[in-house]
């Protein structure tokens, strides 16, 4: 496992909002980072599929996660601002979220992420995301 | 309690998400619902504080209830599309969503929302939002 | 007329796409500026209304001032993104942007913007905006 | 020329403002629309390269004509909403944007838009988009 990998799983490990999600991190390279979890009972809107804030959290994380590949080693990120569209219910046995940097950056970091359901063997794509990650100082 | 009051509130128990980060409305009122959450230690990110997931999810709620208080009876709503600004961490006791209509529409209701953090007695505004929701026929 | 006043105004005369558009700055306060143009024939999409890049171009120019209101003297402002919920067709005489502060900050500036139409004296809110501004030193 | 090239040459000739700004339609196909346009100098902001509402204006419009593609004759397309973010300064002789459907709709139709800057022989991707194309009755 590489340092970044390392610093990356460890993070993932301390929030504890993926915890609750049963996400886990599975696929970790210079600015792509894959998030997968299940739609979980405890994390469904009122129609019985997955809420937009699942799908939200996993992709933000992914992103930011692939934002911080490209970062000095001592530094952190936070999200500055995503949008997301929403393209199909989040339906399935499992999202998985793949996170990109389109720009790195030493003040600003664009980043873009894709969410896919998987269903049956099959994989859809449900929500694509734009948006800014930002360095920070650990606290 | 009105008739609208009472389809959000059972529309808002079935969201599994939200009883799961403890979240509950507060306000219903035609075009603006606000939704209380506190910062559960299960919601967190890396750093300890609020996981933007946590912020998002309550904020798309708030914004999709107050879509629904200005649709037909018979409809259901779900987001197409938001985005969020995030101002300041997430940190203090509760957090207070309050989604607002700006322009209804039988397609098309376009929303914002205003996500404040409560510690200590003061109130701080901690994020934005800017979105689209949709009327959908009930499944 | 106070110096941030000046200088907006200077920068505004530099910016050939708002004399292309026929815009002007007529409102400069901490935080908020107010940029109107008229509909010209110009500047239409192909249903005979304003085209959204012209909505967009005066409302980045109003948000981008508004956030040059709050920074340091020796600092220019540049578009990081913005997002844009267009509401009603640009159709009128004349569209009024407002952009304002939500908050400042040395890194990033968040903004909004509205847009209003008028068209026989009447106006309608016709797009939002929410974005954020960075500050950069002069070129 | 297939018939929806030559309609979205068509509805792309009535657009004033793409005339105003040098703008042509340079590819056509399923799901897929290109626009150029030179930086002119009356498209300038105020450091001297080009306006945001220039680069938004090309995205916005391959972005809807690439929408237009995968819709029933008979219709036309409005924007709904859009993102952009700006990685790089709009500088150089020529700007092109590529518009893409991502999720073509009856209702809805799910768009992104990169525009890259050629300048010296090189090209340099300055801003992605993502937005909502509405799909409307001619007037």
């Amino acid at each position: 496992m590489t340092d970044i990998e390392q610093r990356i799983r460890d993070s993932f490990a301390a929030q504890t909002m993926m915890q609750t999600l049963g996400a886990e991190v599975i696929d970790v390279s210079e600015g792509l980072v894959r998030v997968s979890a299940p739609v979980l009972p405890l994390a469904r809107q009122q129609q019985g599929v997955g809420h937009a804030g699942l799908t939200f959290s996993i992709a933000d994380s992914a992103a930011g996660y692939a934002a911080l590949t490209m970062m000095p080693p001592e530094m952190d990120v936070v999200t500055s601002e995503i949008k997301i569209n929403l393209l199909a219910p989040a339906r399935g046995d499992r999202l998985i979220a793949t996170g990109r940097v389109v720009k790195p950056g030493r003040r600003l970091c664009v980043v873009t992420a894709e969410v896919h359901a998987v269903a049956d063997g099959e994989t859809r794509l449900i929500a694509i995301l734009q948006g800014t990650m930002v360095p920070v100082s650990p606290s």
